[in-house]
Protein backbone atom coordinates (compact mmCIF):
# COMPACT_ATOMS: atom_id res chain seq x y z
CA UNK A 1 0.00 0.00 0.00
CA UNK A 2 1.58 3.43 -1.40
CA UNK A 3 1.34 6.00 1.75
CA UNK A 4 0.78 9.13 0.25
CA UNK A 5 0.74 12.85 1.26
CA UNK A 6 -3.14 14.39 1.05
CA UNK A 7 -3.28 17.57 -2.11
CA UNK A 8 -4.70 20.62 -1.39
CA UNK A 9 -7.31 21.23 -4.33
CA UNK A 10 -8.53 25.04 -4.93
CA UNK A 11 -11.40 25.78 -6.75
CA UNK A 12 -11.91 29.47 -7.91
CA UNK A 13 -13.99 31.17 -10.77
CA UNK A 14 -16.15 34.22 -11.63
CA UNK A 15 -18.77 35.99 -9.08
CA UNK A 16 -22.03 34.17 -10.38
CA UNK A 17 -20.48 31.01 -11.87
CA UNK A 18 -21.23 28.53 -9.37
CA UNK A 19 -18.49 27.60 -7.05
CA UNK A 20 -20.80 27.19 -3.64
CA UNK A 21 -23.30 25.41 -5.26
CA UNK A 22 -20.71 22.85 -6.75
CA UNK A 23 -18.75 22.64 -3.99
CA UNK A 24 -21.88 21.53 -1.86
CA UNK A 25 -22.46 18.76 -4.43
CA UNK A 26 -19.08 17.77 -4.35
CA UNK A 27 -19.39 17.04 -0.78
CA UNK A 28 -22.48 15.62 -0.31
CA UNK A 29 -20.77 13.06 -3.17
CA UNK A 30 -17.26 12.27 -1.67
CA UNK A 31 -16.81 12.47 2.21
CA UNK A 32 -13.09 11.81 1.41
CA UNK A 33 -12.17 15.53 1.30
CA UNK A 34 -11.46 18.03 4.21
CA UNK A 35 -13.21 21.50 3.79
CA UNK A 36 -10.37 24.18 4.16
CA UNK A 37 -11.15 26.15 7.53
CA UNK A 38 -11.40 29.94 7.42
CA UNK A 39 -9.71 32.05 9.86
CA UNK A 40 -11.83 35.35 11.16
CA UNK A 41 -11.59 38.38 13.29
CA UNK A 42 -15.31 38.27 13.24
CA UNK A 43 -17.35 37.52 16.41
CA UNK A 44 -18.48 33.77 16.76
CA UNK A 45 -22.08 33.55 16.28
CA UNK A 46 -24.46 31.42 18.57
CA UNK A 47 -24.29 27.43 17.60
CA UNK A 48 -20.62 28.02 15.74
CA UNK A 49 -18.07 26.18 16.56
CA UNK A 50 -13.97 27.18 17.53
CA UNK A 51 -12.17 25.20 14.53
CA UNK A 52 -15.53 23.63 12.74
CA UNK A 53 -16.84 26.76 11.23
CA UNK A 54 -14.05 29.17 12.00
CA UNK A 55 -11.06 29.88 13.70
CA UNK A 56 -11.47 32.79 16.02
CA UNK A 57 -9.17 34.90 16.63
CA UNK A 58 -8.23 38.99 17.39
CA UNK A 59 -7.53 41.73 14.98
CA UNK A 60 -4.38 41.83 16.56
CA UNK A 61 -3.11 37.96 16.80
CA UNK A 62 -4.47 38.12 12.92
CA UNK A 63 -2.44 40.69 11.89
CA UNK A 64 0.53 39.21 13.43
CA UNK A 65 -0.06 35.67 11.84
CA UNK A 66 -0.21 38.23 8.49
CA UNK A 67 3.43 39.61 9.11
CA UNK A 68 4.67 36.11 9.85
CA UNK A 69 3.39 34.79 6.91
CA UNK A 70 0.92 31.94 8.33
CA UNK A 71 -1.65 32.57 5.55
CA UNK A 72 -2.45 31.30 2.26
CA UNK A 73 -4.48 34.41 1.81
CA UNK A 74 -6.43 36.34 3.17
CA UNK A 75 -8.86 39.65 2.70
CA UNK A 76 -11.01 41.99 4.88
CA UNK A 77 -14.65 42.45 4.33
CA UNK A 78 -16.64 44.88 6.22
CA UNK A 79 -13.86 45.90 8.92
CA UNK A 80 -13.00 41.90 9.55
CA UNK A 81 -9.95 39.89 7.94
CA UNK A 82 -10.94 36.17 6.43
CA UNK A 83 -8.45 34.17 5.64
CA UNK A 84 -6.95 29.84 5.43
CA UNK A 85 -4.47 29.71 7.95
CA UNK A 86 -1.20 27.63 6.62
CA UNK A 87 -1.29 25.32 10.15
CA UNK A 88 -4.11 23.84 9.35
CA UNK A 89 -3.78 23.11 5.61
CA UNK A 90 -0.22 22.01 6.30
CA UNK A 91 -1.39 19.60 9.25
CA UNK A 92 -4.46 18.08 7.50
CA UNK A 93 -2.46 17.01 4.31
CA UNK A 94 0.12 15.20 6.67
CA UNK A 95 -2.44 12.89 7.89
CA UNK A 96 -2.84 11.95 4.48
CA UNK A 97 -6.23 13.89 3.67
CA UNK A 98 -6.71 15.95 0.65
CA UNK A 99 -8.03 19.60 1.52
CA UNK A 100 -10.50 21.44 -0.68
CA UNK A 101 -10.68 25.30 -1.17
CA UNK A 102 -13.46 27.29 -2.63
CA UNK A 103 -12.60 30.68 -3.36
CA UNK A 104 -12.81 34.03 -5.02
CA UNK A 105 -9.76 34.38 -7.95
CA UNK A 106 -8.17 37.22 -6.23
CA UNK A 107 -7.74 34.40 -2.73
CA UNK A 108 -7.12 31.81 -5.40
CA UNK A 109 -4.03 33.99 -6.64
CA UNK A 110 -2.79 34.50 -3.28
CA UNK A 111 -2.70 31.19 -2.23
CA UNK A 112 -1.02 30.39 -6.06
CA UNK A 113 1.90 32.36 -4.95
CA UNK A 114 1.88 31.01 -1.16
CA UNK A 115 0.97 27.08 -1.63
CA UNK A 116 2.41 26.84 -5.58
CA UNK A 117 1.98 22.83 -5.17
CA UNK A 118 -1.61 23.14 -4.48
CA UNK A 119 -4.21 22.30 -7.52
CA UNK A 120 -5.47 24.85 -9.20
CA UNK A 121 -9.12 24.50 -10.70
CA UNK A 122 -10.92 26.91 -12.27
CA UNK A 123 -14.33 26.53 -12.86
CA UNK A 124 -16.11 28.90 -15.53
CA UNK A 125 -19.56 29.05 -17.51
CA UNK A 126 -20.54 27.56 -20.58
CA UNK A 127 -20.62 30.61 -22.07
CA UNK A 128 -21.00 34.50 -20.98
CA UNK A 129 -24.34 34.78 -22.02
CA UNK A 130 -25.09 31.82 -19.72
CA UNK A 131 -23.27 33.64 -16.98
CA UNK A 132 -25.58 36.53 -18.04
CA UNK A 133 -28.49 34.73 -17.46
CA UNK A 134 -27.29 33.05 -13.96
CA UNK A 135 -26.91 36.85 -12.40
CA UNK A 136 -30.19 38.15 -13.79
CA UNK A 137 -31.79 35.26 -12.26
CA UNK A 138 -30.12 35.98 -8.98
CA UNK A 139 -32.80 39.33 -9.33
CA UNK A 140 -30.69 40.95 -7.13
CA UNK A 141 -29.09 43.56 -9.35
CA UNK A 142 -29.93 46.47 -11.91
CA UNK A 143 -29.42 46.12 -15.95
CA UNK A 144 -25.98 48.48 -15.13
CA UNK A 145 -24.76 46.15 -12.05
CA UNK A 146 -24.96 43.19 -14.32
CA UNK A 147 -23.03 44.26 -17.16
CA UNK A 148 -20.36 45.72 -14.26
CA UNK A 149 -20.34 42.29 -12.77
CA UNK A 150 -19.78 40.51 -15.79
CA UNK A 151 -17.16 42.67 -17.61
CA UNK A 152 -15.29 41.77 -14.00
CA UNK A 153 -16.12 38.48 -14.91
CA UNK A 154 -14.52 38.44 -18.09
CA UNK A 155 -11.40 40.36 -16.74
CA UNK A 156 -11.22 37.07 -13.97
CA UNK A 157 -11.33 34.79 -16.43
CA UNK A 158 -8.49 36.07 -17.99
CA UNK A 159 -6.86 34.99 -15.50
CA UNK A 160 -6.97 31.30 -15.86
CA UNK A 161 -3.93 31.09 -17.20
CA UNK A 162 -2.83 30.56 -13.67
CA UNK A 163 -4.35 27.83 -13.14
CA UNK A 164 -3.89 24.03 -13.87
CA UNK A 165 -7.10 23.03 -14.71
CA UNK A 166 -10.65 24.58 -16.19
CA UNK A 167 -13.90 22.92 -15.65
CA UNK A 168 -16.77 24.53 -17.40
CA UNK A 169 -20.00 24.18 -15.62
CA UNK A 170 -22.46 23.95 -17.70
CA UNK A 171 -24.45 21.05 -15.35
CA UNK A 172 -23.60 20.45 -11.72
CA UNK A 173 -23.07 16.92 -11.90
CA UNK A 174 -21.02 16.99 -14.75
CA UNK A 175 -18.72 19.84 -13.11
CA UNK A 176 -18.47 17.55 -9.94
CA UNK A 177 -18.03 14.40 -11.81
CA UNK A 178 -15.25 16.01 -13.46
CA UNK A 179 -13.20 17.50 -9.90
CA UNK A 180 -13.70 13.88 -8.87
CA UNK A 181 -11.57 12.47 -11.95
CA UNK A 182 -9.11 15.77 -11.52
CA UNK A 183 -8.86 14.38 -7.61
CA UNK A 184 -8.03 11.18 -8.24
CA UNK A 185 -5.85 11.05 -11.20
CA UNK A 186 -3.40 14.05 -9.11
CA UNK A 187 -3.12 11.60 -6.74
CA UNK A 188 -1.93 8.83 -9.83
CA UNK A 189 0.77 11.33 -10.92
CA UNK A 190 3.97 9.50 -11.02
CA UNK A 191 5.95 12.91 -9.55
CA UNK A 192 3.88 11.75 -6.14
CA UNK A 193 3.68 8.06 -6.44
CA UNK A 194 6.99 6.96 -8.08
CA UNK A 195 9.29 7.57 -5.33
CA UNK A 196 7.23 5.99 -2.41
CA UNK A 197 6.63 2.97 -4.97
CA UNK A 198 10.29 3.02 -5.19
CA UNK A 199 10.81 2.38 -1.67
CA UNK A 200 8.56 -0.21 -1.51
CA UNK A 201 10.28 -2.51 -4.12
CA UNK A 202 14.01 -1.93 -2.30
CA UNK A 203 12.51 -4.28 1.06
CA UNK A 204 11.41 -6.71 -2.10
CA UNK A 205 14.28 -9.40 -1.84
CA UNK A 206 15.05 -11.46 -5.64
CA UNK B 1 -19.10 24.14 -26.40
CA UNK B 2 -15.18 23.55 -26.67
CA UNK B 3 -13.57 21.62 -29.47
CA UNK B 4 -10.97 19.70 -28.31
CA UNK B 5 -8.77 17.75 -30.20
CA UNK B 6 -8.43 14.17 -29.04
CA UNK B 7 -5.06 12.83 -26.85
CA UNK B 8 -2.93 9.79 -27.30
CA UNK B 9 -2.73 8.04 -23.95
CA UNK B 10 -0.32 5.39 -23.58
CA UNK B 11 -0.63 2.05 -20.70
CA UNK B 12 2.66 0.40 -20.45
CA UNK B 13 3.97 -1.55 -17.40
CA UNK B 14 6.20 -4.48 -16.66
CA UNK B 15 5.29 -7.86 -18.42
CA UNK B 16 2.71 -9.77 -16.47
CA UNK B 17 1.49 -6.43 -14.73
CA UNK B 18 -1.86 -7.17 -16.91
CA UNK B 19 -1.87 -4.49 -19.17
CA UNK B 20 -4.61 -6.69 -21.97
CA UNK B 21 -6.62 -7.34 -19.12
CA UNK B 22 -6.82 -3.65 -17.82
CA UNK B 23 -7.15 -2.57 -21.35
CA UNK B 24 -9.85 -4.89 -21.88
CA UNK B 25 -11.93 -3.93 -19.27
CA UNK B 26 -11.37 -0.64 -20.00
CA UNK B 27 -12.63 -1.29 -23.65
CA UNK B 28 -15.85 -2.55 -21.90
CA UNK B 29 -16.95 -0.12 -19.93
CA UNK B 30 -15.98 3.05 -22.06
CA UNK B 31 -16.37 3.56 -25.82
CA UNK B 32 -15.22 6.53 -26.47
CA UNK B 33 -11.99 5.68 -26.63
CA UNK B 34 -10.20 4.50 -30.29
CA UNK B 35 -7.46 1.57 -29.90
CA UNK B 36 -4.87 2.39 -32.04
CA UNK B 37 -4.41 -0.03 -34.80
CA UNK B 38 -0.93 -1.71 -35.78
CA UNK B 39 0.89 -2.28 -38.57
CA UNK B 40 2.35 -5.44 -39.61
CA UNK B 41 4.13 -7.23 -41.94
CA UNK B 42 2.78 -10.39 -40.37
CA UNK B 43 0.03 -12.51 -43.26
CA UNK B 44 -3.57 -11.61 -42.63
CA UNK B 45 -4.92 -14.61 -41.08
CA UNK B 46 -8.55 -15.77 -41.90
CA UNK B 47 -11.04 -13.24 -40.71
CA UNK B 48 -8.91 -10.43 -40.46
CA UNK B 49 -9.40 -7.32 -41.84
CA UNK B 50 -7.16 -4.75 -42.61
CA UNK B 51 -7.46 -1.60 -41.63
CA UNK B 52 -9.86 -3.43 -38.24
CA UNK B 53 -7.24 -5.81 -36.97
CA UNK B 54 -4.00 -4.37 -38.49
CA UNK B 55 -2.61 -2.30 -41.09
CA UNK B 56 -1.12 -5.44 -43.62
CA UNK B 57 2.12 -4.23 -45.01
CA UNK B 58 4.97 -5.67 -47.07
CA UNK B 59 8.42 -6.03 -45.49
CA UNK B 60 9.37 -3.18 -47.75
CA UNK B 61 7.03 -0.94 -47.50
CA UNK B 62 7.06 -1.06 -43.61
CA UNK B 63 11.05 -0.16 -43.62
CA UNK B 64 10.37 3.00 -46.14
CA UNK B 65 7.99 3.67 -43.31
CA UNK B 66 10.58 3.21 -40.34
CA UNK B 67 13.02 5.49 -42.74
CA UNK B 68 10.73 8.04 -43.25
CA UNK B 69 10.10 8.20 -39.97
CA UNK B 70 6.20 7.42 -40.42
CA UNK B 71 5.80 5.07 -37.20
CA UNK B 72 5.42 5.97 -33.65
CA UNK B 73 6.95 3.04 -32.56
CA UNK B 74 8.17 -0.32 -34.03
CA UNK B 75 9.37 -3.81 -33.35
CA UNK B 76 10.34 -7.29 -35.00
CA UNK B 77 9.72 -10.10 -33.59
CA UNK B 78 9.87 -13.62 -35.12
CA UNK B 79 10.88 -11.91 -38.94
CA UNK B 80 7.92 -9.54 -38.71
CA UNK B 81 7.75 -5.88 -37.82
CA UNK B 82 4.83 -4.39 -36.02
CA UNK B 83 4.33 -0.85 -35.30
CA UNK B 84 2.12 2.43 -34.64
CA UNK B 85 1.40 4.54 -37.47
CA UNK B 86 1.50 7.79 -36.63
CA UNK B 87 -0.94 8.84 -39.87
CA UNK B 88 -3.71 6.98 -38.13
CA UNK B 89 -2.85 8.12 -34.88
CA UNK B 90 -3.11 11.85 -36.01
CA UNK B 91 -6.00 11.55 -38.21
CA UNK B 92 -8.31 10.09 -35.12
CA UNK B 93 -7.13 12.95 -32.81
CA UNK B 94 -7.86 15.26 -35.27
CA UNK B 95 -11.67 13.95 -35.42
CA UNK B 96 -11.77 15.14 -31.92
CA UNK B 97 -11.03 11.19 -30.54
CA UNK B 98 -8.93 10.00 -28.41
CA UNK B 99 -5.94 6.99 -28.95
CA UNK B 100 -5.44 4.72 -26.35
CA UNK B 101 -2.68 2.24 -27.03
CA UNK B 102 -1.39 -0.70 -24.78
CA UNK B 103 1.92 -1.23 -25.30
CA UNK B 104 5.46 -2.96 -23.72
CA UNK B 105 7.86 -0.80 -22.07
CA UNK B 106 10.59 -0.32 -24.84
CA UNK B 107 7.79 0.64 -27.64
CA UNK B 108 6.19 3.19 -25.05
CA UNK B 109 9.71 4.81 -24.63
CA UNK B 110 9.95 5.13 -28.76
CA UNK B 111 6.21 6.98 -28.60
CA UNK B 112 7.60 9.26 -25.87
CA UNK B 113 10.71 10.24 -28.25
CA UNK B 114 8.15 10.41 -31.25
CA UNK B 115 5.06 12.01 -29.81
CA UNK B 116 5.69 13.35 -26.36
CA UNK B 117 2.42 15.28 -25.74
CA UNK B 118 1.05 11.58 -25.58
CA UNK B 119 -0.07 10.80 -21.97
CA UNK B 120 1.82 8.10 -20.46
CA UNK B 121 0.53 5.69 -17.78
CA UNK B 122 2.62 2.96 -15.94
CA UNK B 123 0.87 0.13 -15.14
CA UNK B 124 2.77 -1.25 -12.18
CA UNK B 125 1.69 -4.35 -10.00
CA UNK B 126 1.08 -3.62 -5.80
CA UNK B 127 4.16 -5.38 -5.16
CA UNK B 128 7.17 -7.72 -6.50
CA UNK B 129 5.58 -10.75 -4.36
CA UNK B 130 2.21 -9.79 -6.29
CA UNK B 131 3.60 -10.07 -9.33
CA UNK B 132 5.72 -13.16 -9.02
CA UNK B 133 2.21 -14.66 -7.67
CA UNK B 134 0.84 -13.61 -10.79
CA UNK B 135 3.69 -15.08 -13.00
CA UNK B 136 3.75 -18.45 -10.76
CA UNK B 137 0.25 -18.74 -11.39
CA UNK B 138 0.07 -18.79 -15.24
CA UNK B 139 1.95 -21.68 -14.61
CA UNK B 140 4.24 -21.94 -17.92
CA UNK B 141 8.06 -20.74 -16.77
CA UNK B 142 10.13 -22.61 -14.35
CA UNK B 143 11.61 -21.15 -11.32
CA UNK B 144 14.61 -19.83 -12.98
CA UNK B 145 12.47 -18.08 -15.83
CA UNK B 146 9.97 -16.43 -13.11
CA UNK B 147 13.22 -15.05 -11.50
CA UNK B 148 14.54 -13.30 -14.82
CA UNK B 149 10.99 -12.12 -14.92
CA UNK B 150 11.19 -10.72 -11.94
CA UNK B 151 14.52 -9.19 -12.57
CA UNK B 152 13.50 -7.55 -16.09
CA UNK B 153 10.17 -6.09 -14.16
CA UNK B 154 11.87 -4.91 -11.41
CA UNK B 155 14.57 -3.05 -14.22
CA UNK B 156 11.36 -1.83 -16.11
CA UNK B 157 9.33 -0.44 -13.24
CA UNK B 158 12.87 1.67 -12.65
CA UNK B 159 11.63 2.96 -16.08
CA UNK B 160 8.53 4.75 -14.40
CA UNK B 161 10.36 8.29 -14.39
CA UNK B 162 9.42 9.01 -17.94
CA UNK B 163 5.72 8.71 -17.29
CA UNK B 164 2.96 10.83 -16.73
CA UNK B 165 1.01 8.79 -14.15
CA UNK B 166 1.76 5.48 -12.11
CA UNK B 167 -1.52 3.42 -11.73
CA UNK B 168 -1.05 0.55 -9.24
CA UNK B 169 -3.11 -2.66 -10.44
CA UNK B 170 -4.13 -4.31 -6.80
CA UNK B 171 -7.86 -4.39 -8.90
CA UNK B 172 -8.50 -4.25 -12.28
CA UNK B 173 -11.86 -1.72 -11.47
CA UNK B 174 -9.41 0.50 -9.60
CA UNK B 175 -7.29 0.22 -12.11
CA UNK B 176 -10.11 0.92 -14.74
CA UNK B 177 -11.66 3.82 -12.42
CA UNK B 178 -8.19 5.45 -12.20
CA UNK B 179 -7.27 5.52 -16.23
CA UNK B 180 -11.29 6.32 -16.89
CA UNK B 181 -10.20 9.61 -14.11
CA UNK B 182 -7.09 10.38 -15.87
CA UNK B 183 -8.61 10.23 -19.36
CA UNK B 184 -11.54 13.03 -18.08
CA UNK B 185 -9.12 15.29 -15.98
CA UNK B 186 -6.36 15.42 -19.01
CA UNK B 187 -9.54 16.84 -21.01
CA UNK B 188 -9.41 19.43 -18.48
CA UNK B 189 -6.33 20.32 -18.11
CA UNK B 190 -6.17 24.57 -18.64
CA UNK B 191 -3.39 24.46 -21.39
CA UNK B 192 -5.99 22.24 -23.76
CA UNK B 193 -9.10 24.32 -22.61
CA UNK B 194 -7.93 27.89 -22.46
CA UNK B 195 -7.06 29.01 -25.83
CA UNK B 196 -10.37 27.86 -27.40
CA UNK B 197 -12.27 28.82 -23.88
CA UNK B 198 -11.02 32.31 -24.73
CA UNK B 199 -11.95 32.82 -28.31
CA UNK B 200 -16.00 31.52 -27.52
CA UNK B 201 -15.22 34.66 -25.32
CA UNK B 202 -14.05 37.15 -28.17
CA UNK B 203 -17.73 36.39 -30.20
CA UNK B 204 -19.60 37.60 -26.76
CA UNK B 205 -20.46 41.22 -27.31
CA UNK B 206 -20.86 43.01 -23.62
Amino acid sequence: MIEQKGILFILSGPSGVGKGTVRKALFEKDTSLQYSISMTTRDKRPGEVEGVDYFYRTKEEFEEMINKGQLLEYAKYVNNYYGTPRQYVEETLEQGKDVFLEIEVQGALQVRENFPEGVFIFLCPPSLDELKNRIINRGTETEQSVMNRLRAAKDEIELMDAYDYVVVNDYIDNAVDKIQAIVASEHCKRERVASEYKKLLEVTQL
